[in-house]
């Protein structure tokens, strides 16, 4: 079964707003196995509304549209959604009375122009407002097309409650179940290399990935009758996977800074860090997760070459010998880290954020290191891009030099 | 000129990731005054790739694609683009020599497969890389078409340096000049009542806003046959806005931080930061804008109980009797910030960000502290939301603490 959404709102195209319905839509229909192929925004025009509604029911059984169902004389979803289907606009009483009840809930007066959104195409079948704003859906022969307001937290609702029960009704459901491969520390072409014949290889399930800031996140998805058929797919490749990626995958599940999290944990460790270029990034992703507080001690973020000494203990003739951008620096600081916070692992990284070089080294020069147990190991890394580029880069470079000394 | 935006991409129908980029090349078209009338989001799928681009063709003058040129077998947009234009793909001798420079500075061997990377539709324009992928666009009698990588980064600096450049050059443009006037401290509703008549009234230069984390941006836009006259219409109304939104304007240039950088910088003041919920973002935010290492001397994030004492010289005994998230606790930190950076300026953030409640305190309480001069004040805030949310409120609520003191 195939589906499409469309989103209405001037906001998105003139940049205001970001379109997180279309995402959020799209990930609930891949939980019942419904493929998404397209998503369409168009601003709150009737003539353009139901041109990208008429191309969509003429391509996809179902359609799912959000926003333009609010009170005001620009939301008129409802009206391009009657023309496009022939059909009247019917004022519903029942709607009119739940609406009535919102507000008085609130303690506030409805005010008129509120009614219009009990107006629904003739056959609708209304689904309940999470906020002021009913959605409802209209089953023909042909397509089943779902009408929901475009506030998040109300679409959001209405999906859980009436969208996806209505589509496992009207087309069954198979499973499709994802498992998602961290991969950090070798590169997206280098990645590509070694599993490359795999991904071409396979239809079901199929491999996907997804590149940045020096992480790769291979995802495998498979489609079965239902879960357990779907992992008994799944599971011959992700093996074969890990094994041809070998160290460079993280185990755990979540962000890569919550895999961290974990195997600190597991293990008893703590972490403290010491950073420079990044100004606290290493700190903030490490205290993302609820529960970092059990083995996250804290960060220095010494931006200042005199807080490198006089905060973390770096002697100053070593920056002053060596440079602020360095190996020894970067060693020092690690070190610095686990002492000044008393944990079991330090980490620390430095370097040229940019856009000028600094002390003759290009902007993207770091160097990231780690302490643990008497023992500190130094990593050089030269990253491409702009400021946050580079630091996001740092980050993750950093923690896997962490990762990788705690699981060695 | 009317133009659209296609984004290439499976991984956003599958809900994956959010399309992020539809939004920021909206964002830079509305600011030279091109409209855009439509997104579309397709995937990795020859056939329905080309159907997008020939309709966005038929529709529009100028067409901006993102996605799907990296090196993988997946990435086939040059493949359509070619197809869609009819025109064979060539390789550019020239970029593959910027290609194998890319590689060569990372130090890495270039995989064979990103040569694809350099094969481009005949009569096409490249734009250098920012990371590995070139851009290019292709102008015909009725089209201008731009094609860009799908990653952030590198599609916002070809849109800067090459896209924008270009769109001016073809179809004109009449100058839109808007102007940003940043509001921090008094909140989206308070801003609304104190202007909301002057919003109500203006169509030439129009009024907006955008709130978030604690911040209120009111932008005023206005056309004009050039950039002079488009100024003269903003002037007077941005003058009015100020006098009545009051000292809760932020004076200057760009982000909340950048403006509060430069303040510092103009009056000879440096800052360091004692934070605990927000785990290092204060110290991120103010690492953020190039030349931050003037007046931003370092920042500790002290997430456990025993670094407050050991690192920042916060009394334990202060710590036991008020706690670790109290007004003692935020005065003691931002003059131990003070204190251990050297800085005139010390700032602090210590809160419950989360989900769970603290020593009793409702997740979103947060204090933040901040001494300067031998006076300390600290400021009690209740904010709603997850945890991300929380602690960008907290960032925010500590840089004005801090900018309001210097700036009285």
């Amino acid at each position: 079964m195939s589906a499409e959404i469309v989103c209405v709102g001037t906001e998105m195209l003139l940049g205001q707003i970001t379109n997180t319905n279309a995402r959020d839509l799209s990930e609930s229909l891949a939980s019942i196995g419904v493929d998404v192929y397209r998503h369409t925004v168009v601003g709150d025009n009737p003539k353009r509304i139901q041109q990208a509604l008429r191309d969509a029911l003429a391509r996809s059984e179902a359609v799912l549209v959000t926003g333009g169902l609010g009170p005001t004389p620009d939301d008129i979803t409802s009206e391009a959604v009657a023309a496009v289907l022939g059909r009247r606009l019917v004022r519903d009483e029942r709607l009119v009375r739940v609406i009535r009840g919102v507000f008085e809930d609130l303690g506030r007066a409805m005010p008129e122009t509120n009614l219009k959104q009990a107006d629904l195409p003739e056959g609708a079948v209304p689904i309940e407002p999470q906020g002021t704003a009913p959605g409802y859906y209209i089953e023909t022969n042909e397509n089943a097309i779902f009408v929901l307001p475009g506030v998040p937290w109300e679409m959001k609702g209405m999906m859980d409650k009436a969208v996806l029960p209505a589509l496992v009704r009207r087309f069954g459901a198979a499973a499709t179940v994802s498992h998602e491969v961290l991969v950090v520390g070798l590169g997206e072409s280098l990645t590509h290399q070694r599993i490359s014949d795999l991904v071409e290889a396979q239809s079901n399930p199929t491999i996907a990935y997804l590149a940045g800031r020096g992480q790769v996140r291979v995802r495998i998805t498979a489609k079965a009758p239902d879960e357990d058929a779907a992992r008994a797919l799944i599971d011959p490749v992700e093996k074969e996977l890990r094994a041809r990626l070998g160290d460079a995958v993280v185990p755990g599940e979540g962000s890569f800074a919550a895999r961290f999290g974990a195997m600190l944990e597991e293990r008893g460790e703590t972490v403290g860090v010491a950073e420079s270029l990044t100004g606290g990034l290493i700190g903030a992703e490490l205290a993302e997760a609820p529960g970092a507080s059990s083995y996250f001690k804290g960060a220095v973020v010494c931006y200042s070459t005199e807080s490198k000494a006089a905060v973390v203990g770096v002697p100053e003739d070593l920056l002053h010998r060596h440079g602020p951008v360095s190996r020894a620096a970067a060693a020092a600081l690690a070190e610095g880290a686990a002492r000044v916070f008393g944990a079991t692992l330090g980490l620390s990284a430095t370097g040229v954020a940019g856009p000028k070089p600094q002390d003759e080294l290009d902007p993207g020069t770091i160097f990231v290191g780690a302490h643990r147990a008497g023992a500190t190991e130094v990593r050089r890394i030269g990253a491409r891009g702009d400021r946050t580029h580079i630091r996001s880069w740092a980050v993750t470079a950093a923690i896997d030099l962490g990762r990788r000394m705690i699981q060695e």
